[in-house]
């Protein structure tokens, strides 16, 4: 990362929870602490400068890098402009920085411009080293098994509250050390939202649900989605499934290492909207996953982005019917050399519970 | 928010997941949803703009505001630019929005100047209503219940790791809808770092035990911290938790609407400085917390903020001993007009398991 596009520095600006950069633990490898407010200095060198308040300087001692520790406002300031004194190009990692925390470390070190390293970090932290796959592939082996528990959650009147609670606790029993994301968990025509959070809405016959959920193992994350049907569903749903396990499979069969991340995005796009549900499929394809659970990689029809062995994405795609519900598979995918392997490798086909 | 400090319009710009601005939320009044890239805007007459992708457009028909739906980069810099066009002073929330988001918003409006709301911003949603308080009681009402748990979760030989999951676990029983931020379970020595992360310490006889957990009710936090024995602790532990609740009491003497928030920082500061612990209080006394756990209000000795009733701020004292532990005393506090109200009630004296 050090040398990325002519940069003299990159520097890595940590907000309050939750604008916490996770580059910030990469380069430190920080298994603790949260570091709010904490700055990173990457030299051109590969050298890591760490600034940080009192809080935090025993947690950051055990971590890599120079430990620099602030007590005012004025000797943060001097420390980010003893690191970063005289250079000329430094980049931040821009869309994982607050805005004010950016200008902060401008002004101190009295930089006329601010370069944008967002790319670079991107591509630093997307190529997984062996360490990071297992911790995810760990991350994944939980979400599987949960996945495997949901029928055994499912009952007339139960709530998508009380299942997503479940769910969770079950994802932390069996070593998982947080919630990758708010569990989804979506009845019915609620279904129909992507992103919808589960409340007081109550299982029926005949109801669609959807579960989209994900565990940390350490800092890695998870990502899967699986839909059943809870009783015999409208055929229109059926059908629907149909079509989404066809495009998740038409898309996977387009992710190796070389590949255009839009090629797999554009493969499920053509088999959803060659279906009755042509426009139904609102989101891209899939995202990198890492310690943040949408990370740097974007795997929909406008992606410039090549895939590369060492990648983590999601394979995502879904149908929404508005008043009626939604069908989404998703599985978290490591890139290969040859193709690709299914981190989350529980059972797609359809299920009636 | 919509007249603050003359300028034209207020800009709320989402980043991806975790730079999520929780105003967004409090704007639109939206249980469900993420809202990654989202954009709201508020005019100056109140008007409430929201520009969102087709992922997000069922979810936000259900909130506040105007409904803008984009399909391509080129349409969001369109609808940025009907939202925008033509004002002068527009104002950004800077601590919580990305760099790159801020930028995009600048450059498709054509601004020239990016003004700060952030102070604006933060006054708004630290002046909680009827319905925030009650939802912030209930998620301190899950925490004190699952704090009177905890001695019944220790026994000798379990690990920081599964007390944390039990304690997880257990607000989610009680109806929390998720963690407010990484329980922290800190045995023994590792005590003394405030933001640990729960690893595979054992406890044996004679640790400190330490634990900083909240729950999320909707979306609104909770935040505590009780410390308790595991055993006859080392005498100095003892005086140090002397110390500590006292230093917390003196703080909370100065907590009413009206009061300067550095005078509860300095009062318990200088309970800890004129003790043998001087010199290892190494955080803030207090912290707003809202739908984000640590929100807007800054209670530390150099704060300028100026308390009002309906603000939730935390009381947390500490004093840190490397290599022998740490000890941290957290309630969540209700800012009155003439005090304060404990809404984590739970008991705070020294506790021997």
């Amino acid at each position: 990362m050090s040398n990325a596009e002519g940069l003299d520095a990159v520097v890595i600006a940590n907000g309050e929870a939750p604008f916490l950069d996770s580059t910030f633990w990469y380069l430190t490898e920080q298994d603790s602490g949260s570091f709010e407010g904490a700055i990173a200095v990457v030299g051109r060198d590969g050298s890591l400068d760490v600034i940080v308040s009192p809080l935090e300087e025993e947690s950051a001692r055990l971590g890599k890098g120079e430990i620099h520790v602030y007590e005012t406002r004025a000797e943060r300031d001097s420390l980010i402009r003893e690191a970063l004194g005289g250079l000329e190009r430094v980049g931040f990692n821009l869309g994982s920085a607050p805005y004010s925390a950016v200008e902060c470390v401008r002004s101190a070190a009295g930089l006329s411009e601010v370069a944008d390293a967002s790319r670079a970090i991107a591509r630093a932290v997307s190529v997984k080293d062996a360490k990071e796959i297992e911790m995810t592939r760990k991350a994944c082996r939980i979400s599987s098994a949960v996945a495997a528990e949901i029928p055994g959650m499912l009952s007339e009147g139960v709530t998508e509250r009380e299942v997503a609670a479940r769910m969770d606790n079950r994802m932390r029993d069996l070593g998982g050390s947080g919630n990758a994301f708010d569990t989804i968990a979506a009845f019915g025509a609620h279904a129909s939202q992507p992103h919808y959070a589960p409340g007081d809405g109550r299982l029926g016959k005949g109801d669609v649900a959807l579960f989209d959920f994900g565990s940390k193992y350490g800092r890695y994350c998870s990502d899967m989605t699986r839909t059943v049907f809870f009783g015999k569903p409208p055929e229109i749903l059926e059908r629907a499934y149909a079509v989404v396990l066809e495009a998740q499979e038409a898309g996977l069969a387009e992710y190796r290492a070389g590949a255009e991340a839009r090629a797999a995005a554009i493969a499920a796009r053509d088999v959803v909207d060659s279906s009755e549900f042509g426009g139904r499929f609102i989101h891209s394809f899939g995202h990198g996953i890492g310690m943040e659970v949408h990370q740097a990689i974007s795997v929909s029809s406008r992606s410039p982005q090549i895939l590369e062995a060492g990648n983590i994405v999601s394979a995502e795609p879904g149908v929404y019917l508005p008043g009626i519900g939604g069908i989404r598979i998703e599985d978290t995918v490591l890139i290969t050399e040859d193709g690709f392997e299914r981190l989350t490798d529980f059972d797609r086909s359809l299920t009636v519970v």
